[in-house]
């Protein structure tokens, strides 16, 4: 995603409080206090410009959403978002690596992680970096219980290989595969900034679903 | 695949018995003997017209290769095809259905199944045909040992989308996963018929390796 320096960026994120929760490791185990109710918590990890968390949040009022992003500059745009609109009270936005998860909840307080268009770091010396690499996936298995999932979409073939490979060398359980998510659209399928701009290209756009369940 | 009658076929296929093994279920346990080595056997179930096992035979001396066929018509192509060249000795052929496989091999016997282009039959109520449904990977499983590995290939995303799940669901490991084969042909790829045709359209080509080592 191109950066662009927004030097009003912190302020701005400041005087949205409401939404950009500040000192995210203080709601650690409390995010049911933050939203104020036992709904289930879904969290986007690498949020971006928050189309997808500010769609799906609109569209299932009784899940609260939280978007993680690391750039202030980018978050700024998810937040534009939701202000521009009724800030839904299911949504919460919050600006940490995604590194910082167990810092930020405890032990089986996320029930589902959503991965989107994730930053494929190609080179292979980079790899501990993509958001699949098995450092990341025992990152989510301590914040979500056992059969909590793992839903990750891309239009990046060599990611969702690995990813893939990787799930699957971790011992994780694969639920569902497309491999052209939009040959027959499912219903309920909010799609990101990434998703309408490679998809209006022809190009197929990879989903799966995963848990932590070994059964075998 | 199109089936022509051809009823001289039995009469050919008992001509060549060299390549054509007969009555194979004699010989389970004991097809070292058959090829007078103790090389692995690779075991292609569907084999087709023949290209694919007959490539790999000659291209991996070391390598025995047995291509399983269930229609008479169908694999005396294959038959045509070695006795049209030499015969390599690494190579029989058996008419036979998948499901005999623990019939004509003793446990632990085959060290690698390969599946290519296999029928994807996609109608859910015929799920049960398909090569990769947990009743044939149960059957791979009692012929080969733990590490023995599954390489299946296709052009078929609906088949390949529901083999990543069955495989994954009966708790085996992916080891490798390539959804554009042909994007970055790998050294040694030996082309199915059905393999030649599709991607001179265009169409991506799937594969993945397996094995039924569970480390988690």
């Amino acid at each position: 995603m191109r950066l662009r320096h927004k030097p009003w960026a912190k302020d701005y994120l400041d005087e949205h409080a409401g939404i950009v929760v500040k000192e995210p490791q203080t709601k650690k185990g409390n995010w049911a206090g933050v939203f104020r109710n036992d709904n289930p918590i879904h969290v986007e990890v690498g949020t971006g410009k928050g189309q997808f968390v500010v769609g799906m949040s609109l569209a299932n009022p009784d899940i609260n959403y939280i978007g993680i992003e690391h750039f202030d500059s980018i978050i700024v745009s998810a937040v534009e978002k939701v202000v521009d609109s009724d800030i839904p009270m299911n949504l919460r936005l919050i600006r940490a690596n995604g590194k910082d998860l167990t810092e930020i909840f405890s032990e089986g307080e996320v029930s589902r992680v959503y991965l989107n268009f994730s930053d494929p770091w190609p080179k292979t010396r980079h790899a501990k970096r993509r958001l699949t690499h098995e450092e990341f996936l025992t990152l989510y298995k301590k914040v979500m219980p056992e059969d909590g999932e793992i839903h990750f979409k891309t239009d990046n073939r060599g990611l969702f290989e690995y990813s893939l490979v990787s799930m699957s060398e971790y011992g994780m359980r694969l639920l569902d595969v497309s491999l052209d998510l939009h040959a027959e659209m499912p219903e309920g399928n909010v799609m990101t900034e990434y998703e309408e701009k490679f998809s209006a290209k022809g190009q197929p756009i990879y989903r799966l679903e995963a848990n932590y369940l070994n059964e075998a």
